[in-house]
């Protein structure tokens, strides 16, 4: 098996799952509980946040665990427009977001929030300048994703912290989902960033587990209100076992991150130069500026999923860009944003690289490839 | 260790966590992809959502999974709130509510919503003539637990279920993260019953997992949105090694109900007479139309959390009612509502039983509160 959807979710590290698997089994009290089973595990608890803030540079009190990235960034949205209402009802989210960024901001405007969609150029990147112009005295919020999951750009965050500098009332949220440990940190992770939103699956983690940074000071209305978990930031019974295996899975991540940009950007160069050699091939993801490890492509006249599944009779797994969006068969919406038409836009092809993946690999895909090229020649 | 804080927390069932790591290691694709790790991972999720709505019975496409108790609570008090605001902005929930409600209703109040909480009588049963009396027409939403996780008193749903037979625009939500595998579903699962709300975690299955009971037909706004998973009610990428093991864990846990009764009801009858017996105890859980595993009682002029931690040098774990509260150092909620004083209301203990314990622990438990009770003679 050949796995190039690393976008849609990594295999968990087995030291992460052995982490899992020791603390639920060993450490499952309530971390609630006055009990000494409940210290221990309000002990881990804190342990695993230190170690992710230590990771990322933050605080430990910056760290509130969520069940992935949707929660995080639905939180986020939503839990800055109902906090500061009364400032304004104005809020930005770039038009190439993930759905749960674009879909919370979509659902405030049903509230009574205006929203405003910043665009991207033709290469997929915010167009920081028409975003500029779209801020206003009752804007409340800007969410720009630092990674792109479509295509891999990588959203230029420095400019835009840049621009909100002397706009201190304007929250900026990040969602970082498919940047953390792929990119470095502080590209994204700026003084001027206030909320980032994370996922434990995309870097070989566990499933149901994130977290969001939430800088000091900065507040936000709960979205799960109860027991008063998470300073009182997000209720729920803390499901330990899986926030210590993200603790564990991220320091392997982050130790490994060089190395994975080191591989996974030489794999995509060859993948690209590759590719780059038919004629009907039209390539979405750039290299400057991008991802190392996310390439985009279409082959004309080929639906994606078609493309899947030719892969997949060889036991290569790709995607049609977002694993969301492929069941709904809906065209990648950021190639849309970038003024590609629908007809291109429902070719694309994902292929999301790891450092667990070789460069025989990449060979195996090419030579694949060339089979599939001929084979789609009559259909074409 | 004696461990008597099942309503707090369970131990993972060892099946359902090798379920979970089974799972996790080899159907690690996300459900939503095309390509057939995508496919194979589905039809686990499928499965899983039929074994659990078998085991209730109710209807697979009527689950929704969620992150807990608490999201679920969260969602169904706020989605139905925000589903049916055009109809009406009032609600109803009991006085004894989980915090995930209360604090849920609590909230609305601050969007505009009018909440009223129906009271309850001395031994812990809503009023159900009381609550006739809060109905409105413009009344959208009631919501009472299942089982009290303070005191285990079993609500009155059927009572509550009649009474709302004829008034088909008002939603009836049931938290039933207590009563789950505990007292016979049908009880709390009636006909009428339009949302409810379940915890893994409770059951022996692992944290971080819980799912909803949405009746055929019945509208509600997502709390989280995004992917469209869950047929665009709750996006996220599906935690599916959890799923499994929830699923797992609720066959295991349903098929050792009766035993679990007839078990701990032996249990927490011999516990009740053997407390009874000293002068200074005050019982706040009786055995008719209680959860049979939960019994909660103060020492006069003993704070719970002395004997929480007077226990725990004995290697016995209890707790101060809610796990959730414990912390805060706040009086149980369900006992003020009884109208206990707030000076015995802090006394309260909970000791909650499992099929895990044994009659030995409980004479082991009777033999330690002896030596308790006359070691806090002098302080009382
Ligand atoms: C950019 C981005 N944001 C958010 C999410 C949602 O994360 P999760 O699947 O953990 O809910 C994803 C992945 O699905 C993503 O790629
Ligand atoms: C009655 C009740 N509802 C909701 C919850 C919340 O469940 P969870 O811890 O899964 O969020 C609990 C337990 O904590 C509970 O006892």
């Amino acid at each position: 098996m050949i796995y190039l959807d690393n976008a849609a979710t990594t295999r968990p590290y087995p030291e992460a799952l052995a982490t899992y698997t020791e603390v639920a089994s060993k450490i499952w009290g309530n971390p609630s509980s006055l009990h000494q089973l409940g210290s221990q595990a309000s002990r881990i608890l804190q342990a695993s946040r230190k170690q992710i803030a230590d990771l990322i540079g933050v605080l430990p009190q910056e760290i509130f665990f969520t069940s992935g990235g949707t929660e995080g960034d639905n939180w986020v949205i939503k839990g800055v427009a109902f906090e500061k209402e009364q400032f304004g009802k104005h809020i930005i989210v770039s038009d190439i977001e993930h759905p749960a960024v674009k879909e919370s901001a979509l659902w405030l405007k049903t509230q009574g929030y205006e929203v405003d969609f910043a665009p991207v150029d033709q290469q997929g990147f915010v167009d920081v300048e028409k975003l500029a112009t779209l801020l206003r005295p009752d804007t409340i919020l800007v969410s720009v994703m630092a990674v792109n999951n479509e295509i891999g750009s990588i959203q230029p965050i420095q400019t835009i912290s840049d621009l909100l500098k002397d706009k201190p009332t304007i929250s900026f949220h990040v969602d970082a989902v498919q940047a953390l440990a792929k990119i470095p940190t502080a590209t994204y992770l700026t003084d001027r960033v206030d909320f980032a939103t994370f996922s434990s699956h995309k870097f070989h983690g566990l499933r149901g587990v994130g977290f969001a940074y939430i800088k000091n000071g900065k507040k936000i209305t709960p979205l799960l209100t109860g027991g008063g978990q998470e300073t009182d930031k997000r209720s729920t019974t803390e499901n330990l076992a899986g926030i210590a295996a993200t603790a564990k899975a991220l320091r392997l991540a982050m130790e490994r991150q060089e190395e994975f940009t080191h591989k996974t950007s030489q794999m995509k160069q060859v993948l690209l130069q590759g590719l780059s050699a038919y004629e009907d091939i039209r390539i979405f993801s750039g290299q400057d500026q991008f991802a190392p490890h996310i390439l985009t492509f279409g082959l004309k006249g080929v639906r994606g999923e078609v493309l899947v599944h030719a892969f997949e009779e060889y036991g290569i797994y790709v995607s049609t860009t977002s694993a969301c969006s492929s069941k709904a068969g809906k065209p990648a919406g950021t190639l849309l944003s970038m003024g590609i038409q629908s007809q291109l836009a429902t070719t694309a092809v994902r292929m999301s690289l790891d450092l667990e993946n070789d460069m025989s690999q990449i060979e195996q895909v090419l030579t694949t490839f060339k089979i599939i090229y001929e084979q789609t020649k009559k259909v074409r």
